[in-house]
């Protein structure tokens, strides 16, 4: 069966490309390229969907930074480097209900019958869409937009981490061959996927190899100051 | 009151965009360039945003031909001029999904609390994501997807061509000042914006000027063999 992976070169989606091809699934996977500062997350995404046996990985480009309002895409506002309440500038408006948008649009031309999403509502930075009502709310949604759907068709919406730990994730990534110095989650990482150690996406990404006790292969920066293991 | 308006440069959107300047909204309008085939469409998406007093015209360019599946993004499938039974091949994959999911994130920055989508389920050519209950599970989705939504606040979908005639939507449009001459509605229009006289898009524009009563302001190619009118 045919399944469109979303795969964004971060830890949590290799692991979802990782447990769909161990269900068998022939696995198309799909990157946004939305203007993110942290480019080499799309390199990621390309190993990562050839090192775990993709049968094609697709990059789309859209031009997201012209409406502003995120630190990820608008590089006049910096990625906060401490926590704090609320959702943080670091959220790209509506990123998720993008993606399965256009992930939808090609499950519909493959005649793919799941789209699966690394959405994790556990070790998070709080984000309206990944919880699990909005993936839900898009499962119903996909159900009435397409033609597959008028035809009888049924698709569903597969975010097998959604209520996961860090740790956990680590765990049954390692468990299913997913090699994560290959991974890249840091939202100011450099070009060569070296991370920050100090932003939000660093911050779980080190407390998740922390809580599954294995040894951490994140590629840190060497900023003067800090040692990316603070 | 600020309001997102998906503008394609056709009848319907023209007349939605009318529809929300005459309740005073400031409206901002957007375009999706995914490819089609019908450029001049772009230009007069443009033309009736400046007419009709957007504050802002903004296009988005997503690389949606690269998956396929559509007459309207694939040059290599033929716009079929002969309407058959089925959802026929001008339909884009998810289309409308991706443009509400674009519009949303533009909305969400502008804190704008309405998208007007001018989808219409009476003179259309059968695509599912121009029906009802499409329309309310995207704002079911909107109202979860959003740091707005998880705020408190709610952003209404409004479709409110969605049960008119195509004859009726050109009456309204005509009453709140809308030039039809600007739009283009032909799914093989050429660069100038004249029409086929052939395709669905232009069977159901003609059939609507002619039930309205109205002249048809729509400019033909002179085609060899067919006079635009037949």
């Amino acid at each position: 069966m045919r399944a469109v992976i979303l795969v964004s070169g971060g830890l949590d989606s290799a692991t979802v490309l990782a447990l769909a091809r161990s269900r068998g699934l022939e696995c198309h996977t799909l990157s946004l390229d939305y203007g993110q500062r942290h480019r080499a997350e799309l390199a990621a995404a390309a190993h990562v969907s050839s090192a775990l046996g993709a049968v094609a990985h697709r990059v789309v480009t859209l031009d997201y930074g012209q409406f502003g309002g995120s630190a990820l895409t608008d590089i006049a506002t910096a990625v906060p480097e401490t926590r704090a309440a609320g959702i943080p500038v670091t959220y790209v408006p509506a990123r998720n209900t993008v993606m399965l948008a256009i992930a939808l649009g090609w499950a519909e031309v493959l005649e793919a019958r799941e789209i699966h999403i690394g959405v994790n509502a556990v070790d998070y930075s709080g984000y309206p869409d990944c919880r699990p009502a909005f993936i839900a709310a898009f499962q119903n949604l996909a159900n009435l937009a397409t033609k597959a759907a008028v035809e009888g068709g049924t698709l569903a919406i597969q975010a097998p981490l959604i209520a996961w730990s860090k740790g956990e994730i680590i765990l049954e990534g390692l468990r299913h061959g997913v090699d994560f110095a290959q991974t890249v989650s840091c939202y100011q990482a450099d070009d060569s996927g070296r991370a920050c150690g100090r932003c939000d996406a660093c911050h779980f990404r080190r407390e998740g190899f922390r809580a599954a006790g294995v040894p951490d292969p994140t590629r840190y920066q060497a900023t003067p100051g800090t040692s990316g293991l603070a």
